[in-house]
């Protein structure tokens, strides 16, 4: 992939961790046994659903408003029905900046309630039937405002801040081989790009329902792929960003899907064993081991990413418990 | 407290934790900020609610065992509707042992579900109304059958598995002043002070509505307590027993205890604010900290164990999320 190169280095990461530091937990890390198909496997969970707002999602946001050279009165902006509304909101109240929320009218009850009650001055608008629509509005009002916009996913210092869940790893767990990862728009999945270069295996997973990476690098570009299915309230972007398209290029191993049946019981595996409450787009990765379609060598050491808990802890319980 | 002596040694739990290791969970600390009447502190958690079976209780059932020189071909037999039982039944299916669990008819039905979900030789006797006569009734049946009783907290090798808990606790955030700790019959507390022999402050606390500690501390020696509340399933002895009651004369800094409301309180904190699912009694030592119970001094380093995560995870969901 001839001149393609990385949209942020090691050292973007490391001065994003330093600068969202005093913000942001160092989540744990976690030695399983779980069940995959060809017997029971010893990985380390990255327990990032224990972050504040339950998603990595405020690492990136942080990192992206206090490396601003200066934000606006008016506060910042973003459009989003999920975990990145709920960052940027938590960010805005913990900074004091005012901040301008827009979601899309689908956008889950669970998470728009948590939204309006993150307080400070933070608006919540309704935006459009979808999270396109609500991008859309959330630009138009920006280019009026000049409010700071806060990407999910297409921003260098939003890919750096996502990096420093990476940063962290390596440190906890300094001789995995394999990481997997979920991919939304690919923020998450590009932050480890750039922080490992190349020192990790790095493997996409997917919805079959909603996978614009797996899109994007069968047609050699990011192209618009239709989206649906159980996570698509966190990994159904569209279209991968343009930069973090271009991370992956350089730094993903393989890129794999799982169907929804596999992302819940990869769900009610996490409460049923380990009495975590992850929701699907956070128990996406798993699922990937669970079900066989990644299987590691016997001797490689496989971290995953457990990157999300926002949603209602009812939904992972199964009717009848098996742990 | 003159001639009174630590049931067990550093030594002791040293040897367990060498014993449990290959069948246990290093369960991760996670500093956390939290909301204490005096402002925020921040605090180290012990995330024991991630072990194996969901509490911290399978360190002291694996110890039991596995120090046993022998163990019979009966197997072995235990009397819980709780933790304790789901913990021994676990022990006994991993080693492939049949087991006996006696459980009273008040026991919560997630517990005994589980229970009876773990398979292998493991069988299920309901046996009197109340955990004191399944007690009895477990114990006619050892003497008869010769079965290896494991007992939830008046046993050594069961207080030196707990202790395991204080030795990776101290292991893993070296610095903490302060670890407060949930108390039921007072094997999990009897552990900490086991381990730190006065190197710590250790707080027990216990639910106003179940304080057998407290009740033995005033009178000089353990004593029945009426016992009921929402942590009863998990924290509800109606006495402490006598080997836990010695090590707390020894090692425990002091007694606290906090109101129902407080334990639901911080069992909300955990989800709303942490995404943790713990059960009333794995929610109970943190509750002395958000109620003011225990105050700590500006500069004193504290942690908390969170120590059970079995219950039913609608339940910890407030009708509007604050997180
Ligand atoms: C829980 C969770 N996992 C994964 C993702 C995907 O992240 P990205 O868009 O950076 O690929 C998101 C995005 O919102 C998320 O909330
Ligand atoms: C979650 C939890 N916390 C605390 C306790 C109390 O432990 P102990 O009886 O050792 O004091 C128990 C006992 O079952 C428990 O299950």
């Amino acid at each position: 992939m001839g001149g393609v190169t990385a949209p942020a280095t090691p050292d973007d990461v490391a001065a994003a961790a330093r600068r969202i530091e005093p913000h942001v937990r160092r989540t744990p890390v976690l030695d399983v046994e779980v069940p995959t198909p060809g017997g029971p496997r010893r990985v380390t969970l990255k327990l990032e659903l224990l972050q504040v707002t339950g998603s990595f999602k405020v690492r990136g946001a942080f990192n992206r408003v206090l490396s601003a050279p200066e934000v606006p009165p008016v506060g910042v902006i973003a459009a989003s029905g999920g975990n990145h509304g709920l960052a940027v909101a938590h960010v805005a109240s913990t900074l004091g900046l005012a901040a301008e929320i827009f979601v899309p009218e689908a956008s889950p009850a669970a998470k728009v309630d948590r939204l309006r009650a993150v307080g400070g001055r933070v608006g919540v608008t309704v935006g459009g039937a979808l999270y396109a629509d609500a991008q859309e509005a959330a630009t138009r009002r920006a280019a009026e405002s000049g409010a700071l916009v806060v990407h999910p996913y297409d921003q260098v210092e939003v890919i750096a801040g996502q990096g420093t869940m990476s940063r962290e790893l390596e440190e906890q767990a300094p001789d995995v081989d394999t990481i997997l990862v979920a991919v939304g728009g690919g923020g998450l999945i590009a932050g480890a790009a750039c922080w490992f270069e190349g020192r990790r295996r790095i493997v996409a997973v997917e919805p079959a329902t909603s996978c614009a990476l797996a899109a994007a690098l069968r047609a050699g570009h990011p192209v618009d792929v239709e989206v649906s299915g159980v996570a698509a309230d966190s990994l159904g972007a569209r279209r991968v960003g343009d930069l973090p398209f271009a991370a992956a290029q350089v730094g993903v191993t393989a890129c794999l899907t799982v169907s929804d049946d596999e992302i819940v019981r990869a769900q009610r595996h996490l409460w049923s064993d380990v009495r975590l409450v992850a929701e699907p787009g956070g128990a996406t990765a798993l699922a990937a081991l669970l079900s066989g379609a990644y299987v590691p060598e016997p001797d490689e050491r496989v971290a995953v990413v457990v990157c999300g808990a926002n949603t209602d802890p009812a939904s992972v319980a199964t009717p009848r418990a098996d742990g």
